[in-house]
């Protein structure tokens, strides 16, 4: 339940408001270059408050690796990784305890588990993506060394009705991550941050889309026939809190298969649930956060949360990917 | 890889053009009346052939349960179902044993498993589903003793740019089974078959859509945080072959956060990954098959797979529900 | 519940007098070159009625191979595997219909599943290690290519009192199996023939232990902390009906440290949890079985089930070190 | 590999000279009442330095819970505790960052890993069950709600050639520990202290065994076929450091069937692999250590691990009975 992957495991746990989140890494092989540094840049991309865009909750995010490497290269045990909750202002959420927020999880969880944490969103919150963002770091530095050509960059593709076209093939990270809105594309860029900003100030919301490309995949990942590639990734995004749907590929589905087949980019990168060595383009859908002024005013939720879902989309794939490879080298062909 | 589910799990095996298809299901309880005319039911309405609309392999698909059912019910130990492959005309391809089909895993599965079946599609062909119908059939009868209030109703909404509106909640499964199309819309229908028929004469494909809508559910199906209801049923279709993409909820994503979530319908019976007992939509997209006019001659494949999409849509998400519902079970709380 | 291993996955199925058992191997890898005459020679290694020694139940126990294996290798895709019951006297057991035989799992599986088979022990009978075999000689064809050197060979060393002592290091089955009893010291097993000879004439049974011996191990086997060999081979012989215990190697536990660990056969072949490179030795307990005269009239048991449990206990380790090799193919450390 | 359990689950981490050492349960419900006091006086009953019969390395082992409780009661997230580090000398191990310990790990780990860790046993020391005695503490508190019959008492049964005999039904764990080397029979506990005594003195070591009663059991409890409560018991139990085995029951295997199973308490309290209501006795066969004096001296290792053994037996055995509870939970039957 709290534990994603089948070879590459991660187990996350932690609540908004509790002490602490964490996630622990197990089954990463052993010598594998690790410095908690990225990790810690890692969680730096995903941190709120970076921007008058997102959340103003304030938390420092400080990584503590607690096992599984040494002397900078990992051990082959488990990899535990800490970070403590400050800014947990719990008793804003105090009312919760005695109502449910309309939209939320408030409801579920109850009926569910026979209480709801009245601290805040507990283990639904966006903050346990933290835990998601942490152990992504360790597969990213196991796919260095064991995929060193893989390459996932993500950016928003849409808000609300806004959308920017496909961007340059040689799109980094590094350039998504200069516009606040972490669309690529400027123009469409300063008018999605300004939808996003009369948004809350209305005490409205705003979904949209991420788009992330993969290239550089080896021919293979993906198991047949439950664990194809695009079952194993489109469960890794939508378990993401918000998502509502992930599309496996860039093509137009209302053409005729010919046209549609003509471009490689339609297929997504997978053929016969396997990556066919072409990159892998997918659109991440995200429904406008259902939390409403009121609650907005002393909990803190971001009007949209597209800009800060990028590095937590590009943490799902690393994840899917790095357990993949796993899963390929598990079952060699000799020839 | 071949085995879904956590507590209800279903292990498929077959080639499409080896001697047999199969299911073994592992975790029904025991006690659950189950008539295997109800699993051939199902076959049935899987089966190719009953339309001009579809590939014209004939094959009788007859079941045979070799364990796990003692008189009408089951044991609470493996239940293995087989169906004998008859219409499997390898000859048909020859060729494939030195020619990658364009657009096809042959390239995928070469490389990754060091051959590919020269026999057709072997595990990717969709007459791998036989098994995850005959499964699914399993799990139908146990919800109708565990959950009995749930239905799963699913239906072809789109083929290439044709749409068919919302229908009617009282949809069934009989009811969308009077149309070829299974598109519930008597005139799209008809229009959907003649561009079915007309993209075959072409040589050519289709795309599209099915949605399903699933009533009846209980609060709290699902596992935070990796296991989310919207994260299973996305795995379970994805797996599906030929689908592009799910899409939770029926909103339009497009809106402000405030008329989002004021249309249940949105938010697409979950919350915070559980089900909260509303009606739970979903639209599976389906890319167009690639097979091109040559290989279609001998090979036999549809130009539109969403007819018969339908009930193996509808069985991956039974699979789904079934095994949520024990793991549920699994972890009660006690008040 | 009835899938045994983490990649090397067997499901199994059937019961004792139903219409089948199999068992299902998926994970095992591509282009293993597997001869169906190879299960059936191993099947006809466990087949009851060789001699006068076992259980006269007649079974031809035909494999019939329906999936996996095409033109003599294996395809990468689950492999099927299917035995027909043909001597399941199910009327014999008549009476089980209303009485629980004492010592039997009758009870247990009654209050557990709500009902007991009537028609036998259904999946508590012994027939059920038929799946296990079949499972087996496809992981020991796995094991030829990838750990050529590795040999499993057991050996019936005790029955009742009787036992013998440590054969000779270059022992193999066919050396085993040149004796009815399976134990390979000639004077020791005509004195077992003559106990087993006469606890059937008196409507009694005996137990007793099989000894294991793996060599040629590779180093590193077994995965840290939960997943040491030790404890997947415990696990896996331990789940063998009629297993009492197992222990892990030949040393004699009373002894000093100074002294055990003196001799290499003491360790086990394994340190830390890993293999260790060196020969591992393992001792599998049985107790006597507990079907009655009255019972074994109609019911057909063995008075002593040590001879035929020879193959099975070699089946059940290399199951496990399939698995084994697998899991460490899967974490590979990079020099 | 470091996570035990289907579904109640546990994941462990930690070195054994790292910085902390921890566990994360998931699959326990919600609303189980637990004290975080109970899991220290669980760690402080596995604690070292509590006797001269143990290992002088003094660690407070100070319990700090970071997820899954509030008030008192578990939220049904993952918990999360840790325990750090203190008493770390990991210079005494300098000299192993060039030479292998003879009996140790250190070479299969080289070898597997491509390193071993230079600061000590790492993962494969008696340390890392640290991580083991906190998630049983859950484990228990589970089972106090949930199957408050239960009772798991286990004792220090042999030590070198030294033996007691069954001690009362009635025994507890509080009249286990007032004896140093937790074997409740007086005379021959201090026979035993004095034999760990003599072979410390000696640089020498003492093997033995660890006998457990489980009473209170439900029927039931335990999966076939693979998943017997004997084959998952044993599982659990092989894999602590030092087990070299494990019987199921209090039976004389040397037996004929008609007096073996005249005693209750050879069966072992499972029949067909299901707990049948009976209480369940087992032995853990425990081989003397292999540390040899020069390294004793820095290393602080114990002569005899045994009475340090009882809470960990103990502690398998809850996390084993938590996981079958859960599994029984999702598998009902409905009359």
């Amino acid at each position: 339940m709290n534990t994603f992957g089948t070879l590459f495991r991660v187990t996350t746990f932690g609540e908004s408001h509790g002490p602490a989140l964490g996630a622990v890494v197990d089954g990463c092989p052993a010598g594998v270059a690790l410095d908690p540094a990225h990790v810690q840049a890692a969680l730096d991309r995903r941190r709120p408050g970076q921007s008058a865009l997102t959340t103003p909750r304030k938390e420092p995010d400080q990584v503590e690796v607690l096992s599984g490497v040494y002397e900078g290269k990992t051990l082959g045990t488990p990899i535990a990784m800490l970070v403590r909750n400050v800014d947990a202002r719990s008793q804003d959420y105090q009312t919760l305890r005695t109502e449910d927020r309309p939209g939320h999880a408030d409801f579920t969880w109850r009926t569910r588990f026979g209480h709801r944490d009245p601290r805040g969103g507990g283990r639904t919150s966006a903050r346990e993506t933290v835990s998601r963002v942490m152990a992504a770091a360790v597969a990213e530095a196991f796919l260095a060394r064991e995929l060193p050509e893989v390459r996932t960059v993500a950016w928003v593709a849409k808000v609300g009705a806004l959308e920017c076209g496909a961007p340059e093939a040689s799109l980094t990270r590094a350039q998504v991550d200069v516009h606040p809105t972490r669309c690529p594309d400027p123009k469409v860029s300063v008018a999605m941050a300004e939808a996003i900003t009369k948004a809350r100030d209305a005490g409205d919301s705003l979904g949209g889309a991420v788009d992330v490309r993969i290239t550089g995949l080896p021919v293979g990942l993906g198991e047949p026939v439950f664990g194809k590639l695009k079952a194993t990734l489109s469960a890794a995004l939508t378990s993401i809190p918000a998502v509502a749907g992930v599309i496996i590929g860039a093509g137009d589905l209302e053409l005729n298969g010919s046209q549609f087949h003509a471009d490689p980019r339609s297929w997504g990168g997978i053929q016969g649930g396997l990556s066919n060595g072409q990159p892998l383009e997918l659109r991440v859908l995200f429904k406008p956060p259902s939390t409403l002024r009121e609650h907005a005013l002393n909990g803190r939720h971001d009007p949209c949360v597209l800009p800060r879902a990028v590095p937590i989309v590009e943490a799902m794939v690393s994840l899917t990917l790095a357990d993949a490879r796993l899963s390929m080298l598990a079952h060699p062909h000799r020839p």
